[in-house]
Formats: structure tokens, sequence, C-alpha cells
């Protein structure tokens, strides 16, 4: 069978099986995602009431479509399905994405046997369809504006996943690719992330699994797989943990969504990262609740050395606290006493890792400070966790700096929790 | 000695010493912030350089102020402290918000040994001000866009508690009261409690405390204000948790700020609820999440009664799974479903709390479901926590049910944390 996982993310030409003219319907939304996000290659409408939609000729059948079909998207209604893959079958297409299905419907499996019937390999059904930056591939249920970025996102959940698109745009999370798993009856986990694992757009993934074959082959797919490339597995399943119990040192296991995203962020730069960091902070109360959290952490904020130290205090002209870890830089440091102090930390052998704490004040400036950061993220490869903490300049701060790549957080519970992610996994993947 | 604590959360009148004209000053903001949010009574900034500011008279010292002060924030210079507390003595002043000073430093008990001497009470030095909305005092270094509620805010820190005035304000928690205690060397966490747990306009408390005097006092004080008033504690101290140990049950201690702002949020509704809720949600998916993190949480989930399913179903057309909690309304149901199935919950008698989960989809109107939940909020007494996950819609419907102290969330995991709380509290002050 001459199947090739990457057409299912690359694919030359796509037909769209069950389009809708109604608004909120399944086979509108993803066929106007399609047609909006740009997809370059010819796309096919198919449904026998229309002869156009959105200005595109509408096919009867898929029998009507004289050129080549690399992919099907099917979102018909399920009864028509078998008679859908044989037509497929008929017109030479070996893949398709089954957006239609209810999810662990009985009729989900007549879905699935009718595909094999015809020879033709799926993702679904239940999907909530394909997106891949890097094709300007869009054929999902999702939200338009997503950010991109470098982030791939593995759901099985169909609403869910749509939901988690929307929370990725509105936390700044740039996404490379989501796939949808859906009842995972055919093409699973481990042929989706054996294309991301190569996927140079790709730099980190988020998986959300509800299940998981116990004793099956995904484990160990999983731990070869993060030797390459960073993953967080987002699911609430104990038997998921239990499954992945030997490997969560390194491949972090959560069921909140905004930890899996955050943490997918952070690991995204692919910086790696000992657990020797350094904090700065304008406040000593922020710096405080920083410090308090880091016994849960493999993170370390270590004692500066007098050396360092010495470097630093030529910047900050009053006062200041050097001999704690975070070290206390004041509310009155604006951001030059910062970029000094960062710039010595991230030139310091001695620091393998940098939180930069910044509470919004009267005095400071969030959009400045968030500058001098991409500037020093720019310049240096160490991490460089900013944290950026306050009202609306401090929130637009933050989205500016993750609209750019860099894991920025509104919280020190947030960034610090990703940077243990990332160490975590520096520590794996550099052994 | 004739203080009252009353002077601080509601002066007739408010001398500002050590005014600035120049932004970004702590004499510049407070006088500003205390001038633009409308305190109704005089305010007499002192300078000697100015002779007016904002279009108000400045005087040269406080000792030319005709009129009587009920209340003196001081942003001066340290220096020249111990001279204003003389003055302020002559004018009769009995209370000062000490906003000058570096935390922690030796000169903040020359300020206090100063006070002392000439019988001023002081809140602080290093305060960040004090903010009470009944009063429309806003004497605080923190950003002028605060949401009013009630929520009472207490903390330590001047750099964090502006840090933490403005993210209040970008996730939608309405704030009644701010207050300062900085190095809190003389007025302490016990009076403040005291004062804020009469405070009809505050309905729960958010503490930061770095430090707690062990076996002191506040420990006690703490666990007579939770019979009535609902607190989280915002610390990272291991002494502050040892400390409050015996109380954790009931009284939330994080070192996280946004789950301290959640909870006060929730605790905020003064809804009592029992362990026994029903999660409604349109996503299997974000379902399954809910129900994972429930082990953890005092919250259960138990199966819906087979009248309460039969009451349920009529409003879901198609499929839907009752014999869960949470109950899946599937992907299609739209804002009347979801009303049809909360009206019974809210009126069943087996179900003590409700959590309406809703992922944004192409289908689905957040800001109609925020409407229908506020209307549902009005009518029953009953907890009602609603999370809606999404994008750009989404986080606009969870931000306009905020503001109108309803306790929204974006994810279900930052929902059950505070349902949790509220639960906790309940069976503690209602036992």
């Amino acid at each position: 069978m001459n199947y090739d996982i990457r057409t299912l993310f690359e694919p030359r030409s796509v037909a769209v099986i069950g389009v809708s003219k109604t608004p909120g319907k399944m086979g509108y939304e993803v066929l106007t995602n399609l047609v909006r996000y740009g997809f370059p290659g010819p796309i096919f409408p198919v449904n026998p009431k229309y002869s156009e939609i959105h200005g595109i000729r509408c096919y009867k059948t898929v029998l009507d479509i004289t050129e080549d079909i690399d992919l099907a998207i099917l979102v018909s209604p399920v009864e028509r399905i078998p008679k859908v893959m044989g037509e497929l079958e008929a017109k030479g297409v070996r893949v398709a994405v089954v957006i239609s299905g209810k999810r662990g419907d009985p009729s989900s499996l007549r879905i699935y046997e009718s595909a094999r019937k015809h020879g033709i390999r799926i993702l679904g059904p239940s999907s909530m369809g394909i997106f891949h930056v890097k094709s300007r591939l869009n054929a999902t249920l999702g939200p338009m504006d997503v950010i991109e970025g470098s982030v791939g996102l593995i759901t099985e959940s169909r609403t869910l996943g749509m939901a988690l698109m929307g929370l990725a745009a509105v936390q700044g999370v740039g996404l490379s690719a989501v796939v949808g798993l859906g009842d995972k009856l055919d093409i699973g986990e481990e042929e989706v992330l054996e294309y991301l694992v190569e996927d140079m757009s790709t730099r980190s993934l988020v998986l959300h699994v509800e299940s998981m074959k116990e004793g099956g082959s995904l484990r160990e797919t999983l731990g070869e797989v993060i030797r390459r490339k960073p993953v967080v597995v987002l699911t609430a399943s104990e038997g998921v943990k239990d499954e992945l119990e030997d490997l969560m040192d390194h491949l972090p296991v959560t069921d909140d969504v905004t930890t899996a995203l955050d943490m997918a962020l952070a690991l995204s730069s692919k910086r790696t990262a000992g657990k020797s960091f350094v904090a700065v902070t304008n406040s000593g109360g922020a710096g405080k609740l920083l410090r308090g959290m880091v016994s849960d952490s493999v993170v370390e904020l270590p004692r500066p050395s007098e050396e360092l130290v010495e470097d630093m205090r030529q910047f900050v002209p009053e006062g200041g606290k050097f001999s704690d870890n975070p070290v206390d830089i004041t509310g009155r440091a604006g951001t030059d006493v910062y970029k000094g102090v960062l710039d010595v930390l991230l030139s310091s052998r001695e620091v393998e890792g940098v939180i930069a704490l910044h509470c919004e004040t009267a005095l400071s400036d969030p959009s400045r400070f968030a500058d001098m950061i991409s500037d020093l993220w720019d310049l240096y490869d160490k991490p460089l966790i900013p944290v950026i903490m306050g009202g609306r300049r401090a929130t637009e701060a933050v989205l500016s700096l993750r609209r750019r790549g860099i894991p920025a957080y509104p919280t020190p519970c947030r960034a610090l929790r990703s940077a243990d992610s990332l160490v975590r996994w520096s520590l794996f993947s550099t052994s």
C-alpha cells in the first residue's frame, strides 16, 4: 500500500466531503478554515446539493473529481461514509481524516471497517481534523486566529481540541501542528509522533491522551521520542499515568491544560538548562514566593559567588540584596539595571539558567522590559525565563514575548513549573 | 488614645506628605490615585516646593493646614519623617500610612520609634498604601484600573502588592480593599482583620504574609475570622505553613498568586456548598480532565440518580452521557440545552453544587452562555461554577462573569481548586 504518513501532513490536494453552507456545521467550518488559511493546492468540496461554495467548484461525488486527490477530509453523515470510502478507493485516495462520528459510538467501528475494506488509512473517526502551518493546511474545526509557532498538539478530543487551540491563541502559545486523533481506531499516536519528531517546524509536543494500551509500544515510542524532542502528556487517566511512570522524571504528565501549554512553550525553546539558576527580582516579596516553590523542583537557586555579586552590584545604584537568590535589585530598578545584571548572569559560567522576575509598578515599563529581554534572548543561548506580573501592561508584555517564542509567564509559579520541565528534559536529552 | 482603626479605612480627610509632580515618584502616584479615584473629603498635599498640585492647594508643612486631618499618608524622604511625626502630633493626627522606607531596613525601626514617641499609630513603613472602595479611598501606589468587588487584599510587600492589584484587575477579580502592611512594625494583620471581618463590602480575604510570630495570637485570630469570613493565605514561608497547619483544612494556604485570587473569588460568593457536585460538559475530553482531578479534592462527583437523569435527558435531543458525572451533553449542545439541564440540577435537592463546563466551539456562543449563567446565578443560591474554555470569546465571557462577581474560570483545574476551597470553607463555617 503506497500510503505515507506525509500525505496526511503535506497533501498536495484536499477533498472535503460533506461540505455545508451553514456556519456552525462541521462541513462549513472545516472548508472555511481550509480556504481562508490559504492552502496552496487544489481544494475539492463535495456535496451533491451545491455547484459552488466559497467561489470554488463543488462536486456531486468524489468520482466527479478528475484531478488527483491526496487527502480526503470526511464531514459527511456517518451513514454515507461506507459509500464514500468505496469512491475514495476508486479514486486512489489512500488516507482520510474522518471528522464525522460520535466519540466512542459503535458507528465508529463500522466506519473503520469500511475504510479498511477499501484500503484507506484513517485519522479518527471523531477527529478534530489536522492543522500544519508548514503546509498551510488548516482542515480543523478549530478557531481561525491561531498563533503560528513551534508547539505541536495531538489530541483525542474534538471539542476539547478546539478549546485547546483557542486557549493556545489567547495565551500566546504558537502552534506548528494540531492532530485530532479522535477514536484513534487506525492511525494512532505512534505514527503521528514518528512524523512530528522529524518535522523541523515542531520543537515540542503536547500529547493529550485519555487511554493507553497497557504494556503497549506507545510507552517505548515516547521514550525514544523524548530523546529527540520534548513531550508533555496531558491526561487525567490513572491508567496512562501508571503506564508512563518510568518516564515521568523527564516526560511531564499533567491534567492541567495551562500547565501543559506553559511547559510546551518553555520546552519549544530547546535551550538546554542545567539545574543552577539565578533569579533576579524587583520585588523581594515576589522573590520569596519563587524561592519557596523551588524546594518542589529540580531547579536550584544557589547563593551567587562573591565574584558574581561584585559584577552585578555595579549596576544597582541603591541598595539591593545580592546575598540571596533571587537577587533583589529593588522596586526602583529600571530596565537598564535589569539589563546590566542579566548580562552579567547570562555571560557567567556559574549560571545555567536565568529567571527575570519583574513586577509592574508605576515606575516600570513592561513593554521596554520585554524588548530588552527579547534582545538578550537573541544574544545568548542560555535559558532566560521572564516573569512579568501585574496588570494590562504586564499582560501585553508577556504576550508579546510569547508571540516571539520566548517562554514568558505572568506568575512565578507558572514560570518555575516550566523551568522545571526544561531542566528535567535537558538532563535527560543530554545524558 | 483616641485612635480607631476605622480612621484608617474611613477617614474624613487625608493629608499626603511629600507629594511630587514627577510621574513615577511615589509622592506623585499616591496623590494622583487619591484625587482621580474621587476621595470625597478634603485632600491636603504637603510639600514646601509647591503651592498647588493637580489644582489643589499644596501646603508647606502639616502645621499650615488649618482644617482637621483624619489620616496622614507619608511619602516623604525617610530622614524627614521624625520631624513630620512631631507636626502630626501637634495637629492631633492619630494614624499614618507610611509608604516611605526600604523594606526590612534599619531605618524602619527609627520611623516606628518616632511615631511611637508622638503617639501616632502607623501602617508600614514600606506600606503600599491603603485602598477602600466604600470610602472612595485609593491612597496606594497601585494601578488605577481596579475592578470594584468584594475581595479584600492584605499584603506585606509593596512591589508585589502593586502587581497583585494589577493582576486582580486583568483577571477580573473585584477588590473591596487593599491594605499594605509593609514592615508591619505597628498595625499588623490582627487589627486589619478585625476591621475587615466587620466590613460588609468585603466578603473574602487574601492575606499575603512572609512571616508569622511562632505561637503568636495571629493563628488564633485567623481561626476566629474564618468562622465568619473566608481567608486565603498567600505565602511561601515554611514557618507560616507550620504555624497554620491546624487550620489548613479550612484555610487554604498557597504560594501561587493566581490560585489565591481564584479561590478568593469563589469564596467571595459566600455560597455554602456541600461536597456533592454535578458537572455538566459539552466535551467528554474536558469532562474526563475534571473527573481525574476530583480525587485530590473534597468535591465529589457522584453518579446522578435515575430520577435526575430522566429530568436532564429531556433537554438533550441527541445522545449525551448521563450515567457519568460530569454529565456529557455533547458538543452539539447549545445554550438552551445547558440552561434546561442546569435548571434541573440547581433545583434538585440531591445536588449541592454545579460546575458548568463549556468548551468554545464554532457552534457555541460563549457570550450567550455567560448571560444564561448570570441569570441562573441570580435565580438560585446554590454554588454554580462556570468554566468557559477556549479562545478570545471564551476569555471575554469569563471576564464578563467575573466582573459580575460570579466565580468563572478558563480551565477545569482552576475551577475545581476554587470549588474545593469553597466546600472546605462551607463545611467549617456551617459546622
